[in-house]
């Protein structure tokens, strides 16, 4: 049950470069003995977090004086495999596609034999504290969501 | 901004019959000072089974000796206004689409004056606990997706 | 097994006059089956901002120009039964002893019969936004701790 | 302000053998912009699972032919600095006191710098799912608490 946002698997699959490893938390199940379905879009936030922090966007969305915040405008998740306890999983993001002031971020999450778990989607927009519209991308901003350094952070515990 | 599940706005607000009031909790705000992203997903899964056991069908699902649980296949949220620490949310949910042994929830929140604060919508399957397959849906099931009591469920506080 | 904080039991039961009601969600369970044990804090930190609402010391605390924030001292939660999916909670709170600058706040939480499912207790301290330091309470403040109307906040749903 | 848990702090220090690392989500603060008060029992109760798997004692709670599961009896938290995103945290976890069917689980936070962030404890209780009543620790139980073998699991990311 393929996501409308990929079109074909494998090839989707290999634009990922950067991946975060997360282990499932106790607290993180629910009485039906699994991931609880809510708990996906934390995992995308901490890998997207991660993912901008490791291209060198997040800095000045965090600093006090910054003048830009990024907004989150949509999320989906796509369930492939039921998720337990104690699993370790690597979430992968990248940059699908970059609009003027915004960016489609995709999601990946696999099992330890890189078997997919979930799959998921979301864009963000780049917007100005001070007048709350949408502030374009610098050059170097879109070049920077494009020429990700390869990387796998971290390791499962 | 309108999701593409939505087509008419107005018509698809007709829709909803029935719908359950939150208020934003204090642990559930982010250091940007709103409604955490992740937490939209909470909001839903709570109305869903409100939903569910206002049109009798979660009985079964939370029984130990029930055949069938429903599983979440996927989940999206668009974000429409920021929400804050103490507002007063109401989520609507219908059934949209019934497959065979699948259902397409939708979902509205609205704030305290009706205005739309985040759309969503999800698939949910039912499958047998015993094969982990598709369970069809009954007449009775079917029927009562559709003729929904109208009920605006509990009080903010 | 009474906690330490409770002497006559009977007693410190009566001396609760404020409540507000929560439903145990389906995200706050965990794989036993029941509520998990984290999430009675985040209904004590619900209960203890309406209390801070109700007896009028909230406002300024979450005004962006106030001068002080109240901070958690200390939490801690007694857990007497297990506690299910969608069972009815009223979460009690009261100030039981009033520091110069701090207030110890009790808690009980109780079943749709009265009975006491878990207790807990936290002392709070007003601190000033630009020292850090504790920030004394005044007679008002003082008075407001005391004098709570009585008051069982909002319906079950 | 020291906990009434702790005797001699350097003492008390001494006495972890057993640490996990965590770094804080974003989806972890709140809106005053510091971890939530909550999840710092979220992180208690990965360390103690982690620190129960370390010394071989968790395997027969999460089986589902298991005759015992732990129940958490109380808990509490200490909390001596504020706590920020993205900071690297590990939390140590020891069993202080060893009853005949329960241990006292003590906790410490440090910063990267082994500065104490909070503290914490609780009472975990070894019950039998059939009778709900106490069932004593083993020898090999009581053996496995106290002859830890010292670890630091896992890095930071």
């Amino acid at each position: 049950m393929k996501a409308q946002y990929i079109g074909d698997f494998d090839e989707w699959k290999i634009g990922f470069r950067f991946s975060v490893p997360v282990t499932v938390r106790f607290s993180e199940t629910d009485m039906y003995g699994h991931l609880n379905n809510t708990v996906n879009f934390a995992y995308f936030e901490y890998a997207r977090i991660e993912f901008l922090k490791h291209i060198g966007l997040m800095n000045d969305w965090l600093s006090p004086d910054g003048q830009n915040i990024p907004v989150v405008a949509d999320l989906q998740c796509d369930y492939l495999k039921q998720v337990f306890f104690d699993q370790s999983i690597d979430i992968h993001v990248k940059a699908e596609k970059i609009g003027s002031s915004s960016v489609d971020l995709h999601y990946l999450a696999t099992d330890e034999k890189g078997e997919p778990l979930f799959t998921g989607r979301g864009t963000m927009v780049q917007i100005s504290r001070r007048t709350g519209k949408g502030s374009p991308w610098t050059d170097g901003d879109r070049e920077a969501f494009v020429a990700v350094p390869a990387a796998h952070q971290g390791e499962h515990r």
